[in-house]
């Protein structure tokens, strides 16, 4: 049996082993790929750090990962739709289509959702075995670093498209990866004043170089007084909450003009959370909503051409490059927060 | 100068009196209406009772009511749209038609907002003046005791029909007098399965009335469970939120689908709310409108046209009715909420 | 090998036998469905005369027929979500899940999409082997005959709520079996004044029992005149022609209010439909849907819980009823026009 | 009384005449405004022509022109929301705010709608009076010649955001002024690929200008077969047809993905349009959207913030400049065809 080398979460606890692993096969309805690049996700973060949620749902020893940029090297028996050679992503919701949200188009909320590098092994490795319904065939022209990131993309895709962003003003509360990218999209979707927040001045900084027109510190700044003073008393037309964060969601909230509407991705850390719902969203009437993955694939057709159309500049949200053996260099930047987008190289 | 009856808030604290005030003059852009019926609003409880709300807000003396069904008896200077003997009732929101939201249509959460009754002089009273642009006409089939409700039931028709029922399974928490309306619009409108729950036993007889098809009393029966078992897991596609109440807030956003909406409309004693915004918003992938008003006057042609037409029977709501001098009897009423809605007759 | 019965289109030219074929096997990923009742389309009407669309699509032999009733008797290999005993029906338009449509969740309109009845073996039979994706399991307290009509109720419903009806004026134009079934969903989904045409008398009193307010057969009516002195000048909120006849179509789009909307259905006989785009559509501002096939399966919940719930009766559009052996009878009726919807039955 | 020189259409049949005219006053809720710089509409050629729809419509003498950008010198009574020395244009759809339509909150489709500079005197001169209800404070940010093509803008906002492009292929057939607006609206709103058609190539060159993608001569290409073979099959998601030309209206239809969209705005010069409105709308299931004139004022906030934010830049579009007098010699380049949009300066 051939072996290839792996990110694997061998046992519960903290940390992570590359180490090992025998090369899976590309079972009925399958492909397998071979991997080029891969990006860490703040989830994988979690499941490094074996919180609560982790501890709850995964089942060791398992490879981590799910954000990649790969090449099928093996085509599994009925198979229709892709050949070797095929220049892949994947989807990373692994939906059963037989559910009730499946079969109303909800693929996205699927009530029995594998999760790829989770529930089953995923892509922190040299090869992986992924059903055909969630790959993805990516324009040649995407360059590889750019395809591993396009999964994340979808949830900023998903968020800033939410609401029509074109000729408004938008605020971004948040700007970890994730809320980076949704100010990106924001900006080639035609948001005519993009505001992001963060107590992070490094990622305030990427924020001005993906396209907000001002980025504030709520440390340092009445984030209401501003927005509300640059918007004219007006507040501004959508929220995208990338935070988190409860005192984030409040005032952004707050800063919502009546009649206009929120998106809210950032998980909260805490079981409940507690907010003006009577004065900042019944009162205001406006539009709220829950953002969770992506659209398969409305989504991704849409992320795709705004990475090979060039509208879309991934590279400043990018701004760390690793070896996959020196995975750990990248959990580390995460934890301190000092980083965009962190990707690891797996094949040449 | 000639004087009329009506219910005036005479001063802060708790109460109102039945007494005499000039009748008003129907100013440029106003018309006179002649006042036939009116209905106690929830609103008209908290002046009443003198709540922070209304303290901070009211000057005194104020007559009070915004539900009304009367007739125009003059009309002012520059009135194009009306005559005298129109069958009428109003929009209780006087939007500016100047501010932002106003210039963007949307009028019912303008940002300079004077509330009938409240801010200006109201209803409960044998004469009121009126500006043109809120006037709505009446269609003369409509009973005089329905159209004094149409402005609460716009309420029910803007959040039941906030995202479209038909062919769905709505849960509607809390059977107050808008909500009870809600049933019965979402009946009319093809939900198919509605769940209804209050804690009171005499508004869920109602709500069967209105059209429920299961009602379920929180302090007897586990609601989530009995959701989710009657749709075989799935949940309900809509949750129509009309309490107010934190605790039904939580149950309700758990009851609905993954992908699904809800509509709020119930205003929550408290300043904050807190609920599982995670795993029953952001999640589950679901829209939330918050619901205000009623949209002038797209709202007010849909509500009246089903009453014109039949489809809606409001007579099982309106439980009491009175003289107006006996306003103090509905008051108590619905202090205790062992009724529908109460009507009084000012006028034969 | 066993044989059945089943009505097959035997080769090129007017006319169908009722004749022998080999019982069908349940393939991999397929069910085999013993038939109970089935219900005869239009299109079935025109691959039956062998019109120039059939010409250039079918193959034959070919077993017709594609709404049914029936109970799966075998499970093929790999099935998931059905056992035998199931009370099913079957969505006709068997979509590949692999093109640009499918993928992005436009399943009714996939651009490889096989026709039951026409490009593969169909239900007038006493077996059918269908593919697990497309099969539907009905509520057991759904009658037969209604439970048969589902695929062509799915058409009514999306086309009566491609715009949300409640509160609204609507002109349906064709009382054909779809147009009687969409007059039947406008009425429980809450329209307020209906108005149904055709030239048929026969169908328009089904109409009237169906729900519609109004029926005008613009033989004997000035249908625009009607409609729009009805409706105080102002026209319908919603058109959804039905008929496939293009000055219905241009009456129809005549009697539409600025800022309102049309859902189309009827296919014209004709290559191109001349109308005036620039008055009735461009000038009004108004908004068109083209409506093919049904939402794969989100319709179909709504149409299944449509009956379910004994919101929608479909008794009334059910004229006739024969053995399947007699379907020439069916057929001829529907040539003439004088019936509602023909049911076969195929099994006791 | 003062006079003021103005363009002015004198009595029916072809040409206008420079020449005096009494300056106006601003009656009760209306602002005098001082014009700064017109631009010229193609209507303004359709009423200089004498065509038929003018000829219909207009009384003689009548000032031309509504596209302006000007300064407000005297404000009657009863305005509440402008002051003199305010920077200002206007929408020139005066609605009546009573009707129907307007009560719907559709005031660009009022039934009793004033076209300005056609029903009543127009901007093409020193001076005009305009409703309060209708004028548009501009930032001040904005230059003049902007400013005046705000309302043509507004058209094209409409049009190209009637579905959301971000992300999405899109066609526009016809790149006049109004469609080398939307082409600009398209690339500054994230549409992906644009492909733009024209049979002139002066325009398509400004199309290249303002962002287009591809630009296709039909003359000379395949459009339908460029397109499909640059979508790989699939089409375009988004239609705009900006050209009022029966072919190009096919020709687009032929071109948009089942389940996509198109948005209408050309008006064509004949009474009635043929078309394959079944296989290219219904069968195909899509949307189609009439747009005409400008939602007011949401339009107009999503068009100026378009240009104060610098993400619009209409510097190509704009390609004459005349002063007024000479305004012969702009009606003489947009017969011709050789222009972009024509804008006049009337003062410094």
């Amino acid at each position: 049996m051939n072996t290839m080398h792996a990110i694997v979460k061998m046992e519960p606890g903290i940390g992570a082993v590359y180490t090992e692993r025998p090369v899976p096969a590309a079972g009925e309805g399958e492909v397998l790929v071979k991997v080029l690049n891969v990006s860490i996700c703040g989830s994988d973060l979690h499941l490094y750090n074996w919180d609560k949620w982790s501890a709850s749902r995964v089942q060791t020893p398992r490879i981590m990962g799910h954000e990649l940029a790969g090449e099928i090297v093996e085509v599994g028996k009925g198979v229709q739709s892709f050949k070797v050679g095929d220049y892949v992503s994947t989807e990373t919701h692994i939906y059963c289509g037989h559910c009730y949200a499946c079969r109303h188009g909800r693929t996205h909320v699927c009530q029995n959702l594998q999760i790829l590098g989770f529930d089953r092994d995923g892509v922190f490795a040299e090869y992986v075995a992924l059903p055909e319904r969630v790959v993805w065939k990516n324009d040649p022209a995407v360059p590889r670093e750019w395809a591993s990131i396009q999964e994340p993309l979808g949830n900023a895709v998903d968020t800033a498209l939410a609401e029509d962003p074109a000729g408004k003003t938008v605020l971004v509360t948040g700007c970890g990866p994730v809320g980076l990218l949704a100010v990106g999209v924001l900006r080639a979707a035609g948001a005519t004043t993009i505001f992001a927040t963060d107590i992070n001045e490094y990622r305030l900084n990427l924020a001005l170089k993906m396209g907000a027109s001002f980025v504030l510190n709520p440390k340092k700044v009445d984030v209401i007084g501003y927005v509300l003073e640059a918007t004219h008393g007006a507040g501004v037309e959508i929220l995208l909450e990338m935070s988190g964060n409860q005192q984030a969601l409040r005032d952004g909230l707050r800063c919502v003009t009546p009649g206009g509407a929120a998106a809210l991705l950032g998980i909260f850390p805490r079981e409940e959370v507690s907010f003006n719902l009577n004065d900042d969203v019944i009162l205001k009437g406006i539009r709220v909503h829950g953002i969770t993955g992506r659209h398969i694939f409305s989504t991704w057709y849409k992320s795709a051409q705004l990475l090979a159309s060039g509208r879309l500049n991934l590279d400043p949200v990018i701004t760390h490059r690793f070896p996959v053996a020196d995975f750990e260099k990248g959990i580390q930047l995460m934890r301190e927060g000092i980083c965009g987008k962190v990707v690891l190289k797996v094949a040449d």
